[in-house]
């Protein structure tokens, strides 16, 4: 299968970017309820934007991720101040990339390589700047053009135009199972980066190979 | 508003039927384990009609309810045998409607009164024959033929197009805040049951009253 695959092509939060950063800043802001504020944050931001693809309401990440973090204050009884917001969105620039990122992404050139993300251009441009790798990729595609959120189709055939190849010849790389599913379920072969030993949701897919590093990706796709 | 209103339509699970026999089966099968077994098994009941939906797969509220049951199952390292997974399954059937449903549907008299839900019609129909409410609906309307789960528009406009009326002259009532977010999208007129003193979620859309029982709808829909 090795040489058929012509383009990799990576989720950025959880996958290319820890998002642990968040939590960390999280329980400094508010001591004892950072793990329980960031959890509830992250299912909130990621039922937002199911959610409003289903109600055709789209919002950007950016205000999806807000709304998120103001329900989930409103839930735990925070007080959230507009500085203190501010200052938990912005963390958002600045995630560090897993440090295994690097090597891996740069083991892989001769590929087309790319981040297909819910992330808005505004997100995603700091982002991947903040953490040196702009130089890696050849394209940083957002579903915001596209005004619907993954695992929507149209998002994985966004990426397949937009790299000018066919579906058959994408690798998709995701921490999140059910991007996963909707990778695979569109056409892609996938690899899931199981970090923390989750267990497969029953979406009826299933990927190709399952890793725990990125690092383990090169000798995966030359399988 | 009041004489606007011609039919009054009804999610049917946490809105006329308590699911909270569920999770006390839960605790009987699963000792410690019931509270955190049906809190997860309803996330992601919930998680995979939206993802489903979205990815274009459908499959019909059974098996999703199923597939949340087993993913939460095994997260919680539960072994679930068939006999106590047909078991759960079962009490979906014989749910308790909450103690003023009947009273509440009976005052809504002369009315179109109908069910709008999830729920498959395998699901439905001895739900509502069970619990003996069948001849208070003029209709048990089910999302299974369209193949879409709400809160996609498609559902809603179900509603409107089965029950013969304009969508300004439905009151859709939910205690899904979610739910009542897409229809207050679609165009209903959406009241809110908020029994347990939840925070109303971030998607641009509000009720237009939200609240604590059934029994005060009547009221409601004649202020």
């Amino acid at each position: 299968m090795a040489d058929a695959i012509q383009a990799v092509v990576f989720d950025a939060y959880g996958t290319l970017f820890d998002v642990h950063s968040v939590i960390r800043r999280c329980e400094e802001r508010f001591p004892g309820k950072g793990t329980a504020l960031s959890q509830l944050w992250r299912t909130k931001q990621l039922e937002y934007t199911w959610l409003r693809s289903l109600m055709g309401r789209y919002a950007d990440f950016g205000s999806v991720t807000r709304g998120g973090l103001r329900f989930a204050c409103r839930t735990l009884g925070i007080t959230l101040s507009e500085a203190i917001e501010d200052a938990l969105m912005d963390e958002y620039l600045r995630l560090a990339p897993y440090p295994e990122v690097r090597a891996a992404l740069e083991a892989l050139a001769g590929r087309k390589l790319a981040i297909l993300s819910n992330g808005s251009p505004a997100m995603l441009e700091p982002l991947v700047a903040n953490a040196g790798l702009a130089r890696l990729f050849d394209s940083v595609l957002s579903v915001d053009g596209l005004r619907v959120f993954k695992p929507h189709p149209s998002v994985y055939q966004f990426g397949v135009d937009r790299l000018g190849v066919n579906k058959q010849q994408v690798a998709f790389i995701s921490s999140n199972f059910w991007d996963v599913c909707g990778a695979t379920s569109f056409g892609f072969r996938t690899y899931w980066i199981n970090r923390s030993g989750a267990q497969q949701d029953e979406l009826g897919f299933a990927p190709a190979a399952i890793l725990t590093r990125l690092d383990e990706l090169p000798a995966a796709l030359a399988a």
